[in-house]
């Protein structure tokens, strides 16, 4: 098994987390895409999308995407369970997965892709679409913060795969500028909770 | 147990055709977007994101998110098998179904809302964006159809959640005039097999 990784991407993190919250090592191989090596044919025949992280198995089967390589981790080594442990943990680890990724990381990383110098010239940049994306994130923040009343993890009373989601989301708002203002006091005690954990520079 | 629906909605068509391949049936409570019933303070009480469809169960715990709906489902009622039958198959199914809403789903929705005159008013269109998402989802049409040689479905063998986000994604693309190219002869087949069963309409 081999884990094609990207040490500054978010999504390759949320697969770095999950592994070393399972105390799982595999073999990772850095693909540098400052260089393209995401973009030779080579890469594009494990990946037409060119995207990290991708898992090659001993046979040659490919998995794509972080979550479905995080799943397919969860159901190799079970402990600790980070998907839930009911079918209804599961259901809102999957609701709260998913609320993270689409509500904060994905409008974070556009915001990143449309505003920041680093996409300049590697895309077409929107930059009034990367606002709008920044304001969301902001906006979210505060949802987030009045949901975690009471909690102490996102989706379950154990920290779960949707607290992974929502801490590289938040790392990655970072880099342009995203911070949670510290006047929401749940989610900054959260952050402090999961930034804490031996995993999180994983 | 009571399923909050929106009938025009593609990701309440998910969970409707998720249900109907299932042969469950659910009692519904129509949410009328078009007069602002999601925006209802009793609404947001259930999904403060306001979005559709939400799923509440007896005990009142509220499952939002179209994805985990279906899980919770494919939990209760096993069979068909619709996420997967093996460790590898469910990886599978959950990257083919990141894949199909990632690039195809949600695309088509930010080209509807960026582009399509529904939206204007109702959101601060940025038609750069949505024109931009329209280019992509036409070349993943292509990529999808280069993916689809040799297969009947989507991710596995049988037919998946995959399948139904891209027929959804699909569907939706249509009403801002994605058409599958006829000359994609493998996406177009599949097509016609999935809009065939018993259960597109649902």
């Amino acid at each position: 098994m081999k884990l094609y990784d990207l040490s500054a991407g978010a999504n390759p993190r949320r697969v770095r987390i999950f592994l070393a919250e399972k105390g799982v090592e595999v073999p990772k191989v850095e693909v540098d895409m400052m260089k393209g090596e995401n973009q030779t044919p080579e890469f594009l025949a494990l990946n037409p999308l060119g995207r990290l992280p991708v898992l090659e198995l001993d046979d040659g089967t490919i998995l794509t995407e972080s979550v479905a390589i995080c799943r397919y981790f969860e159901e190799l080594h079970p402990e600790p369970p980070l998907f839930g442990r009911t079918a209804l943990e599961r259901a809102q680890v999957e609701m709260w997965n998913r609320r993270m990724e689409l509500e904060i990381m994905v409008p974070a990383a556009m915001t990143f892709q449309h505003t920041h110098d680093f996409w300049k010239g590697r895309l077409e940049q929107v930059p009034a679409w990367g606002e709008q994306c920044r304001d969301k994130v902001m906006e979210r923040f505060a949802w987030l913060d009045s949901e975690l009343a009471g909690r102490e993890f996102i989706a379950t009373a154990d920290y779960t795969v949707a607290d992974i989601t929502a801490q590289c989301g938040i790392l990655l708002g970072k880099a342009v500028g995203l911070r949670v203002p510290e006047s929401l006091a749940n989610l900054t005690a959260w952050w402090e909770r999961v930034a804490a954990r031996p995993t999180a520079r994983a």
